[in-house]
């Protein structure tokens, strides 16, 4: 991972899966003047919303197939970008054949789903092709630090923001941990596979069973994404639905690390919190 | 902390708060020969079981009238123990007043219900009394290291534990995940306020959404509570309910580092996880 900005080469290959950010992404090449090339995964992408663009459907079984449409659309930057519902591991050895001679990602199966990807993506890369990043196509979809909301993190939400990263960072080797909920110094919970929606979900149940005695609004959410993360599907993503979620916690606000996280909708995400009373910051990286 | 045996001063006593344990000790220490004196706190001690034993009723305010007792029955060892629902902070600075003109307790509230705790420890220490753990005067409730039933831990297992000790070992610093679930070497879940049984809910409902592939039985429940917890109420507590809950979570089973947890009906746990196959074990602390 790098900070610079990388020369990109166009037209952009996006192997796009589920959910909107994959036109979100396309549509911020086009503003710049890059063009996408979308490589739309079956049974994930949306199939109208992909019509807008140059487009060509693929399964993810068919590397090699893959591997040529990238080619003969001249795409030599490929970005993941989507959600996907992965298969099941056992799922993933018994259907995609072509994966069974290839050595180093057989290997990577054990690291798991996000290994699995990494392992793709090196093959690609063996190919002659670059894997890049969000930031490095389209930084503009991607949390900004500083606060953007009306409403700005005080002494105590800032003491909670601190111990938030803390702990995220203590749990950085692990795969769990990319945000934490901190309530006036205590970490109260950590995002596990439910994610970020899950996590708020599961505070403001503790908190509607008395189990959190601090008064609402107080307490952060804090979300330190792994930077590796941008080379891979599922970016984090936080928008408007955060904000309801940390509302429905009781928190007194958000805070964001500054990059890796896509802010979808983020003019509605700004309102929602405005309107709210909370605030949403982008932490310095 | 240590982990000599002190030389404990009959009669002990135990500042009773809920739950079974209270009297689980009182007659581990008749069974060796000691003497337990019960000082019952209201609201939380049951008051039928605690008719067994030499007892007084107690307030959690009543600081002073506990150490008069305290000193009248010849204690000079103390013992918290039992689960408490402790009232929030802002409730306990209304009603006690007596604390509020102690100073040491009033700075310790800001570090949470524990530290409030052990600051009361240290004002009884202050007068004279000492505050032990139940290592010290009923090592015989708690955890043992080894295996404890039929089914033992295969490699996967073991790997998964040593997982689960990097995590909780790496959340040590913070006020949270005194236990994790491991499952094929993702730290798939951490323990928050919710407790353990709380955790393998939430494990048996991801694996219930299918957001957890593996096939069950597989995985670890990993319990590593902190050492320092043993002078305080809500000692981290298994028991059969707890094999139920990892059979629910589809587990492979459960490992617990020895000490420090109190084992409730152990043969009983012992008896569910042999019935359903599952593994119990102590790892050396």
């Amino acid at each position: 991972m790098t900070n610079q900005t990388l020369e990109i080469s166009s037209p952009v290959g996006l192997i796009a899966a589920g959910g909107v950010m994959p036109f979100a992404v396309a549509d911020s090449l086009i503003a710049r003047g890059l063009t996408p090339v979308l490589f739309a995964l079956k049974g994930a992408c949306d199939p109208v919303a992909v019509e807008r663009f140059r487009h060509h459907w693929i399964s993810v079984g068919q590397i090699g197939r893959a591997m040529k449409l990238f080619r003969s659309e001249n795409c030599r930057d490929l970005v993941f970008i989507g959600t996907l519902v992965r298969p099941a591991l056992s799922e993933i050895r018994l259907d995609w054949g072509t994966l069974r001679v290839v050595g180093p990602v057989l290997a990577a199966f054990r690291g798991g789903d996000d290994h699995l990807l990494s392992g793709i993506g090196r093959i690609f890369e063996k190919d002659g092709f670059r894997m890049v990043g969000i930031r490095d196509v389209a930084p503009d979809v991607l949390m900004p630090a500083g606060c953007l909301t009306r409403t700005l993190p005080d002494d105590i939400a800032a003491a909670d923001i601190a111990k938030g990263r803390d702990v995220l960072r203590a749990l950085s080797p692990f795969d769990i941990g990319q945000a934490a909920i901190v309530i006036d110094g205590h970490v109260v919970a950590v995002e596990d596979i439910e994610g970020t929606d899950g996590l708020l979900a599961r505070v403001a149940r503790l908190r509607s069973e008395g189990r959190i005695r601090a008064k609402a609004p107080r307490g952060v959410l804090v979300k330190a994404p792994k930077s590796s993360q941008d080379l891979r599907f599922d970016l984090p993503t936080v928008g408007p639905r955060t904000v309801e979620g940390a509302v429905k916690a009781g928190l007194a606000g958000i805070a964001i690390v500054a990059g890796n996280t896509i802010v979808v909708e983020p003019q509605a995400m700004i309102e929602a919190a405005d309107a709210a009373g909370v605030f949403l910051t982008g932490l310095p990286a």
